[in-house]
């Protein structure tokens, strides 16, 4: 049967509204009450593994789930063997070299070498920096990483930045971006090259309702 | 100032009582509508930060907070150079091995060679395995690792097991424990050694409530 792994947070709903418009219809999964991590489509033809962020390229790249959403910055994190199929265009946001308003730094690169460095996403930081030739310690925090330079943990962070509020509560300001992300559809490489057709539908399916203006 | 790392969730209503009844009051942070993540205490002589559970040892381990509660599966889990003050006794779990109900597994020994185990806690699992001579793929999942037997991606699991209500929901048992898990007070190692008797007194304020029967 086609799994489908979903991400739970802010891009759920998008991504069950996508899936619907292309046929298969999750929306059991966003019920206020649902408990399920693991549920059927209306039709029955496929179900869903609702997982966090991070978990939907493991279930894809294994095999467990022929297609996922999960956010580029995600992606781009792991570095998986999954394929990229669509970039499905929500979950707009900006990954960001981010310090204290009152601090001098004003681009990545005014930031003194070995300084140190606070994300969730330290591989995708650590890859920035060697591009700017810039030695920095890198500092892994699981959560709220806008606590890195109020605490004086770290000099600076590296993070998702979508509204900008979560810095300008902290006194934070963004000062240079690494890259844009956005929700992606990704494949097993493998599941895709046995395709006997159903798979191909549903992402063309799902291509149609693109986000070109 | 007196900075005490405090873990979101589970642990933390019973972190703030056990530093309330030693004079350090924190409530504030516990309060439905606190959007806050450092707060002072109630004195005003110290603070707290509230920050998840992985992130109590970096903040311990660079200094930014002198002492922190965290559960042991997590000291265990990360190997951060933090010294163990006390044992606090709330928190308590076990970290556990996980199979199918109906699979023919009864002790982890019982387990193919080369099967997979998916955990959050895959450097407790790999030890676990080595000592039992027994080599496993370790999957690192970050959430929901009871989805691992049910959806074939694993054969086993390395969990945190408290009621066992999960495991059960989800047609498994755990055959094997590594270790119990109980909540933790850390200190920073070198902020103990220049202490002049205020970290000190604390500590021993919070061992006299001690959990001994």
């Amino acid at each position: 049967m086609l799994t489908v792994a979903l991400p739970k947070g802010a891009l759920l709903k998008d991504s069950v509204a996508r899936f619907a418009a292309a046929g298969l219809d999750f929306s059991a999964i966003t019920a206020a009450d649902n408990r399920q991590l693991m549920l059927p489509s209306a039709c029955g033809r496929a179900r869903a593994l609702l997982v966090r962020n991070g978990d939907v390229p493991v279930y894809v790249a294994y095999g467990q789930a022929q297609l996922g959403v999960v956010g580029y910055d995600v992606l781009k994190e792991q570095q998986r063997t999954v394929a990229q199929l669509l970039d499905l265009g929500f979950g707009g946001c900006r990954m960001a070299v981010a310090v204290k308003e009152s601090s001098p730094y004003r681009r990545a690169s005014d930031l003194p070498a070995h300084c140190r460095v606070a994300s969730k996403f330290t591989s995708s930081a650590q890859e920035f920096f060697n591009q700017l030739d810039l030695p920095v310690e890198l500092i892994h925090l699981t959560g709220s990483v806008e606590l890195g330079p109020i605490t004086g943990i770290s000099e600076a962070i590296v993070d998702l930045v979508a509204t900008g509020r979560t810095l300008r509560d902290n006194g934070l300001i963004a000062i240079e971006d690494l890259f844009h992300s956005t929700a992606r559809l990704i494949g097993n490489p493998l599941a895709l090259r046995l395709d006997t057709g159903e798979l191909n539908e549903l992402v063309q399916a799902m291509e149609g309702q693109g986000v070109t203006p």
